[in-house]
């Protein structure tokens, strides 16, 4: 069983993971805001890595069926009707709608993973049922790859913290010596010694949940470390995020 | 006081850097051969980015003044008169020479350090020296930058902890909580935790140290755990690696 983590998507090439099944997780915001897109009814997320790819490929889509979603600097970007909030995903808003969505640093990690199968999304508020998924694609593929997306560029906190209980729960600790784990799989485990379940204390001590609450959106950190809110596991495949099929 | 610690060059923008302290570390093995180098009597180190780029910047030097050292896949790469052990840095070899050298990690790490000031060279094998050095720039200049090469562009344990060894040293445990640090310093001292003072024990669980064993390279492992061999810390400048005069 081989467990690769990355810190950021910055050291990801296209070989590395084609074809492989790999975890995207940005607790803070964009894997969250996804999971609470598509379980108030989005019909699917369309990730751009940057703000004018996003308007780019909403302008190619009918104009009452697509919602624009961003951020910069952790603000909803001029002209689009959303931010990178999940608590804005109600199903009132994105029912049936499409979401073209441009954010700093997870939007890019998603497209990162476009060559992998499975893409799955992950993220505290689906944290169970991700787990479930990805450990059947551990037994069937042999392998899984953790992607975090990281902020500005950098290792965060959060979501190494989130990699870390990812791996915990995938290779139980008995099996961990033989399991083939990267440097980084391995320093995430040890912010789980440190931290140990408490998701809300380990993404509160992070660099984004200050700034979040800097900003006045500390009502997104805690709607982030809501654990197991959802039971989707939302997937990536042919440019979309959606939820599959699994009649 | 701020501390940023990097675990790879890639998210490293020339802005970030610019004029600031960076201190550069590549335990296995590029920080390490250069400190060797350098204490043996290189005159200095030339680091390229690529094997080709080493050739064209040999060719640009006196024959008998230069030698070639590098590394492709951990060994020497062909045609070079060294590869990137700290062993082959002996005084006979190197004495007056200037080394240009290109390794798949350390040297890309260096040169992107290149708009920092200073640009301070960090190992195990030099680290009290290092520690002091990269002390008078943190007090002189506000801040302090660790940049670590990481493995292959990804996170490598052995530099990441060795930034926590730096981290602990440049900011005691009674400041750390009024200290400025990234979510990366945050992680890099949770290794110190788990490892304590145990330079072999960290840098033996890396990914990198495992492949050095496996390749016939155990020697340079342990060379390069040796602490306070030397009490230089070799600088960049003006595209060389030197020991700046400080008389």
């Amino acid at each position: 069983m081989k467990l690769t983590v990355y810190f950021t998507p910055l050291g990801v090439t296209p070989n590395a993971i084609a074809g492989k099944p790999v975890l995207v997780i940005d607790v803070l915001r964009t894997t969250t805001t996804i999971v609470s897109a598509l379980a108030n009814g989005a019909k699917a997320v369309l990730p751009a890595p940057t703000a004018e790819e996003a308007l780019r490929l909403a302008g190619n889509l009918e104009r009452d069926a697509v919602l624009l979603a961003g951020e910069r600097g952790m603000q909803r970007i001029e002209g689009f009707a959303l931010g990178n909030s999940p608590l804005e995903m109600t199903s009132e808003t994105v029912s049936g709608k499409t979401i073209v969505m441009a954010t700093t640093n997870g939007t890019g990690a998603v497209v990162a993973a476009e060559p992998a199968r499975p893409v799955l999304i992950g993220a505290v508020t689906n944290f169970s049922a991700a787990v479930q998924r990805a450990q059947a694609a551990f037994e069937d593929q042999g392998e899984m790859i953790v992607l975090c997306s990281g902020r500005e560029r950098m290792f965060a906190l959060e979501d190494a913290y989130a990699a870390g209980r990812f791996a915990q729960a995938l290779i139980p600790g008995r099996q961990r010596r033989s399991a083939e784990l990267n440097d980084a799989a391995f320093a995430a485990l040890e912010l789980v010694r440190r931290y140990g379940d408490k998701w809300k204390r380990a993404v509160s001590a992070s660099n984004a949940a200050r700034a979040l609450k800097g900003v006045g959106l500390k009502a997104d950190v805690a709607a982030a470390t809501e654990v197991d809110c959802y039971s989707i596991v939302p997937e990536y495949a042919g440019r979309l995020v959606t939820l599959p099929d699994r009649g």
